[in-house]
């Protein structure tokens, strides 16, 4: 049985809510159980100097938790890059850019802020999702400002966690469930099914093959009704 | 004229939500016209090293805005400690300490978490307001902890900005005004009209003594009606 | 009774010395009661990057206390900016600038090196008084070099702490008395008796409005004095 | 065709050297083609403060690269813990623990310190490959100190980059093909042909299903030979 | 010709006061022509943990140079231990514990700070032969404290710069003398006549064993007079 | 009685290997007794911003110990610039550049990075002889590429320790010998026998003249051996 009464395959309750942030370009507040992440898109008319003059645009992405978004105080020192965090906004800007059309997206950069509010577990998966819904706004934004003339995305993208608790595959591990996972997995994948990245670690005990497709269905399944929610915000 | 049409001696609209961050022992949202702060309390059976075996508790704050709380988007590195907001962070606490019965409080160290979400001007004196209701909630849970009897709060204490704008003696400047403002001065007041701290700065000429005596009395209309929407939300 | 014997509204003992940094284009030791700030201002053909090309000047200070300043040895690491001292050096550069004519400066930087090498309370409010000599000095120099027309000061400023001390209120606090203080200010006022910056807080309870302004009235027959100081030293 | 001639299938050259570092308690030089690892395994007798009491053992790793192992000297700032560093690390650490017996290890930490002197696209995984045959000599040595009964280890761990180069599925991409992969995947696998970590990133086009699978495939057959290789040369 | 007009083997004129820092347990301001250096003398009850519980002493030295010391303001981030101040402060620590019994001196540490508050050459020198002043009243504030029952120091220690400016083998180098040299030496030499550290550098050609024998003797005669001025300055 | 049974004026055995580093313009790996050195030369087309423009080169060095060179494990940290390690890269720059033509080097910098993988004593010394045929070495390289004409070195540059070991002039000290040493000496000198620095500290008793002479020529016999090694493996 799983803490919170979930069946292995089930989400946990998911809100998405755009525009949270006035004065950003774009910007979605992402509710997934307990966990919240504030996802804000600046546009930017410059790039890092290595792609300076190829007519090409630049996404990056930021990621923090506030001292207070779990159940013990963090220090703001740990605010700062750690080895956890670098990794993770390392794979939010990768994953965001194997999505956007960067020739369309111009000589301009997207930076992409996460930051939890309230952490109880995939919190780097919640960001991913928030912020294709975040930029998504922010290039309806450039468009308005005439400095696109399509959205430069190429298909949705959203990401979720995958793992074995207690001896059971199951799918959006909250926080106690993910402390004790024997294998955690993070998938990135697209809007037609296709992997972006896929981190899995065998916490205690490798794992086989099978079991490794057993939890990439799994994957497949949660991805699928993120996109979809993503989709009915975007259409508001 | 102000730029949005409020009176002279007149606030913004304000908003007090209790209890946002589900985690904390003590939490306020306070929100000033587009001034938007998270405050979270939290307590820790600990007091710092100049304080062990005395008997006494501690409070202390400290402040941050969030990268995208601005019309501009900060540095991430902007949120780390610099000449700002160590000074914001310092005069928060010593207000706080200014109305704590430390005795009462014990060998506790009570933490005030101060971030903007979104930052339009008098971000530090939201922040001592919200703070106060914050705190207010953590001594609460405290007593339901059966860690303090009472409320170890002598009476409340708000914060309002004062300033002249374009020649007219105005209350609770936002940024546009506290940009051009000849003088601005941060008010720091009890329940009972006292003054806590006072750091007036003529940003462009030295000012006199009546100036400072109808500005004071501005301030102490603003703080009057900002302790009674503090009265009000944590008799809810 | 003051620990020194100095009646309430009595300043220390008070040298100011033109020229004692020999390298320098200005400088000025001071030296009010055990308080003793070397105070330097370089002039450099520069201007901070938010002002070029707008043909006016800029003042900054930076302030810092030798390890052995004061009875206790600090360590040095506490000679890079910290909290206070950054909060310090904000106020120094400020308050200067509040009294110089940008314009008449061109497109240089006065750089107002305070650094206390005795210190005994007061070091921030020496440093400020300090400062002016140094700095006119510095102009004086320019005109030399017919880089200045005039000395572009408007009019003389310094800096004096009040506060309440025992139930008592008083002028120029020494290190003993300000660390027991109820009330502690500091008051920046030019020489026609304006106020620049104030800085009041009360360290134990707060006080009222006709406290506020008996501790005002001392402080500006303070500051009266150390502006006739200042007109001396530099007319010898 | 790849760059060095190879089949798809085949791992460059490979040379592991015991006992290289005279003062350490195990290490291995991993040449495998051009990329050179000198792995040290350190055994000392503490635990992090999060084990201690708990009858258990640590591992943990570090990584650098040597400021002229690449065809570029990189600044030897880069060898600072930076984004990319920290993360190899966290997951060199996590691979080893996942077949290390901790509690037959006893309350000891073993740090495996990992340096390039040579790099040419692959290091992590070689790493990893010569870091458990520098820990298996270091358990040696503590069973010759009398600190272990036997080796607490589970069964061996390689790991082996495979990706999409110019369209093609290879198993052990040099430099010269990674940078220009369209997919790229670090697998960790044990001995018995299990997985450890996964960690694959669609660089350009997202992948399915299909080819994962066989990708995973090419990586096992790359494991195997390496732990032939790791055993042999332990049985020297 | 020198510069200043001096001999070759003439010291610049050389004043010492004891006593400038009232709060320090020694001190001596110590000025060598246009190189003034302030030396204070800590006297603290602790040892560095590598000494702890073997009954003697640690001294130890900082180095600084005030912003405004030199001709240009050096930038304050030069205040912090950079190669060449923390290569002095090495060598000031070194060279004063080479004279100092540290088993007479018991489980105390004396710290040396050094701040230069004009620089025209020489300053580590200087700062040497100001601390053994320094020290020494230190010493004698500790015989008063009944934690000493004599002076722990062996003999004087002095310091002196010499080096070949223009061809001609010179004393005592000044900064236009210093940055033109071809070779510059920094001895540091007991009362008795022996050598504590020699540092040489040929800064242009090197130099054979003759020229080396006779710069030895002309710092000789240069730590003479210094030996000289430092008893007969103790003596007041 | 030497530890390992040398005579006082014997070196340690002596290995120098070219061209371990592949990918760098010049390497060499320096091996006296157990002091592994690798040294690196990497030549890049451009100078220090206070050289711009005046027609000649640059040579600085970086110098660090891995982790594990030692009979202890340093910290990583350790490998951070801190006053010990620039203290030596200061000290190689220097002594390299004094041989070096800059004129016929060009506007050019060679970086010369040494990193100890085993340390047991003077490995600063060993980083110089080895530096020098590292840069040769890439000089060459420099003809190769048409940047050089010639050589631009204008003799040979080798460095060795001496000290006091229990009371007998020794050359070539190992760790323990260093340790314990009463004085310890590190000479570098030219091919033809000329001092470029000296650097002789009195660990213990101050030292006299005629024992510094004697230092000097066991120095002069080791640096004779070591300048005949590298013309050797350089004509190889």
């Amino acid at each position: 049985m799983r803490p919170d009464g979930r069946n292995p395959d089930q989400l946990r309750p998911l809100h998405l809510e755009r525009g949270f942030a006035k004065f950003a370009e774009g910007s979605c507040l992402i509710q997934l159980g307990d966990t919240h992440m504030m996802v804000t898109a600046t546009v930017e008319d410059r790039v890092p100097p290595f792609l300076k003059g190829k007519g090409q645009g630049w996404v990056t992405a930021e990621y923090s938790m506030l001292p207070r978004s779990g159940r013990q105080r963090n220090n703001r020192d740990l605010m700062k890059p750690n080895g956890r965090s670098m990794e993770i906004q390392r794979l939010i800007g990768r994953s965001l850019r194997s999505v956007i059309d960067m020739e369309k997206l111009g000589e301009r950069t997207i930076t992409v802020d996460c930051d939890a509010i309230r952490a109880d577990g995939g919190t780097r998966c919640a960001a991913i999702t928030g912020a294709y819904v975040a930029v998504y706004d922010a290039m309806r934004w450039m468009i308005e400002q005439r400095m696109l003339k399509q959205i430069a995305l190429r298909e949705p993208i959203a990401a979720i966690s995958v793992g074995i608790y207690r001896g059971i595959e199951v799918l959006d591990l909250n926080y106690d469930e993910d402390s004790q996972a024997e294998t955690d997995m993070n998938v990135i994948m697209t809007g037609s099914g296709k992997f972006v990245e896929i981190q899995g670690t065998a916490e205690r005990d490798p794992f086989g093959a099978d079991t490794l497709g057993r939890l990439l269905k799994l994957a497949d399944k949660g991805v699928k009704e993120l996109v979809e929610a993503q989709k009915k915000v975007l259409a508001e």
